[in-house]
Order: structure tokens, then C-alpha cells, then sequence
């Protein structure tokens, strides 16, 4: 009896594991041919930090045209830029279709879940990342370049 | 008559531009053989990192001497530190004289000027840099080290 | 007379100049394997960003396991996160048993003493280094990432 009870324990913890494993796979280098490489990091308390964020983003994007990939990693009181219904959505969505993309910390929204009792959802279009920290390490690591506006 | 009005909202089109780019230059990397090379970025709210980033840059001056190249690039909250009349003027001009560069952002100061009616001046002896957020990642990809503090 | 009072405050100099250098030695590169090796940098006035660097660190050691050296460098507002009787002392200190080091700036340290009329202690087992942001560029030229939550 202990023996099958083990195994249902068993069985079951690697169903979660699995589970875990595909709500937050592991994010990969993308794909890009541009010279220019640029994770941008938000990670601030300060709301305005948001804004500037995107403001950095889009003069990025005027001064290097098409030659110019971007990811913006939010975590910590940052990770407040791509929850649902986020207050800079429509400035958001087009930075998106433009190819920019957004990635949400898996930790951070863990957190906030235990305090709030339910994990929040994040906008559409936003990915979520394990570790929004080693997500900058990551592409940093593989060439891009990082800023913390 | 329609044509002649295109022609000249064409001609002072170009003319804008040429103003535009005069006034802006594309910043070059300084010549330098320094063995350290130092980028101090400023861009936050908070008036005391003014005086943070000053005190790295008196510290990093001590620490390493004459061997020692550093641009302060300001963007966004943190271009204060650069506008005509602000409070760290008696203590930015020395450092100046030492050769430090003080780089404050085109864009910013545009949209400061939407703001006020008029873009603010910034003190004798500053860059404007068409975009800050650019000119760190510049000099970052020429061997430059970016520091946040 | 006056030759041997010259005398006198010139020993007194290097004496005192040698106990300066003694009571902060040149940091030297960790020995490390580790093919992680990342610098946490904390100098916000925000205590929260004390509680996230912490946070950060805690991720990258689930998310990288024994292969990560982290140096958390503290100066600035940010050297608080040091100071011996800090609220995060219980956090630290099982962190500095798993091999993180924490490096506060004696700078930082010199200039809390002139306001406070004494110099603060910082916390056992945290190492004082001369300047912190030079530590941050010692590190980052020897290869290490920097990270500023």
C-alpha cells in the first residue's frame, strides 16, 4: 500500500514538475541578424520608470532603424510594466508588433501570487522568463548589450 | 502656385534638417589612451544620484589618476544635472577642467521643452548627444565601461 | 627645530598612510571555476532595493546552482545594506556561509563617519574595499557581469 501511495507521490510530483517546466520554459537567444542587441531592464519602484523605459526604447528605435533588436526584462516592482491591463498597454502593443519583446519574471510574479493570494496574469504578447535576472545575464552573455534606463 | 508652396515647405524641410543635424552632431568616441574608460550614466528622479554620480567620478579619479577617461551621459530626470544654472555647477566645472565629458540628451531636452514652452539651455561646456541611451551603448561597443551608480 | 617637527609629521604621514592602506587592501580577483560570475551592484537610497538584491541573488543561486560566484558590492546609500546590526543580517549570513561575497566602500564609510562624527562598523564577515565602484570595474574587466537590481 505505502508502496503505491509513494508512487502516486512520485508520479505526481513529476506531472508538476513537468507542468512548471511548460508554463515557464526556458527562454532561448533569439534568432536576429541585427548589429545592434539591447536588453533593457526594469526593475524600479518608481512608476515613472515605466515610462522612461519605453521612452528609451522608442528613441532607440528612431536612431537605429531596422538594424536593432530590444528586449525589455522586467522584474521586482518593475515587473508592474506587463501585468493585465497595465496602464501602458497602448503604448505597449505597438512596440510589440514592431518586434519588440517584453519578458515577465517568473520569481517576481511567484511573489506577488503569495501576496495577493493569486498570481496576477500578464498582457498579452508578454513572455514570462524563470528568472528575469539570469534572463539579462543570459543575452548579455551571448552579446547584447544591457541598459537600465 | 501649389507646386511653388511644396518647393518651399520642401526647401525649408531640408533646411530644418540641416539645423536639426548641425545642432545635434553625431558624437565621435574620444580619442583616449587611457586604460580605463569610464562611462557614468545618469537617469534617475532622485536629486541626491546627482551628487552620487559626482562622487563616483571624484573617487574613480582618485583611484586611478591620470589613467583614466570618463563621459557622464544624462538622460531623462537625470539631464537636470546638466541644465544652465543647476545647484552642482561650482563643483561640475573642475571636474571639467580635469577632462571629464558631460553628456546630456537631445531627446530629452526636447521633450522638456514640450513641457515648458522652451528648451531649457544646458551649462557651458556640455555635449547635447542626439540620444543618451544611444551614446552609452556607443561607447560600451568601444571598449567603454558603463556604470550605473 | 622645525626640521625635526617636518620630521616628525612626515613619519606621522607614512604611518598614517600605511595603517590607511593596511586597514583597506587592494581586493584581489576571487579564484573562482565557476563559469557564473556575477556582481550584484547596490547603491539606491530605496531600502527595497536592498530586500531585491537580495532576492536576485537568492534566483541566480536556484537557477544556476554551484556553478555561480555572486560579489555583492554595496556604496553609496546602498553600503546600509553592510552596516553591523542591519535588519537583513539574519539573510546575510547564510548567504555568506554559501560562498556570496559583500564588499562595502570604504569612501561610502569614510563619508557616513563625517556626518555621523564616527565611522560606522560594517557587519562580520562583509569585506571593506577602497572604492566600490572600482571594485565593480575590477570585476567586470576581469570578466565578470554586472548586475545593478
Amino acid at each position: 500500500m505505502l508502496k503505491i501511495k509513494n508512487c502516486i507521490v512520485l508520479l505526481l510530483g513529476i506531472f508538476m514538475l513537468n507542468t512548471a517546466i511548460a508554463e515557464v520554459p526556458e527562454p532561448t537567444i533569439p534568432d536576429t541578424f541585427a548589429k545592434n542587441k539591447v536588453v533593457l531592464q526594469i526593475s524600479d519602484r518608481d512608476p515613472f520608470k515605466q515610462t522612461l523605459v519605453l521612452n528609451v526604447a522608442n528613441n532607440l528605435m528612431k536612431h537605429y532603424g531596422a538594424d536593432l533588436d530590444i528586449e525589455i526584462v522586467a522584474f521586482g516592482p518593475g515587473v508592474r510594466l506587463l501585468l493585465d491591463g497595465n496602464v501602458n498597454t497602448k503604448r505597449i502593443k505597438p512596440m510589440m508588433e514592431a518586434g519588440v519583446r517584453f519578458s515577465a519574471c517568473a520569481n517576481t510574479l511567484g511573489n506577488f501570487g503569495k501576496k495577493l493570494g493569486k498570481k496576477p496574469d500578464v498582457m498579452e504578447g508578454a513572455t514570462i522568463v524563470p528568472a528575469g535576472a539570469a534572463r539579462i545575464l543570459q543575452l548579455n552573455a551571448a552579446g547584447w548589450q544591457v541598459l537600465k534606463p
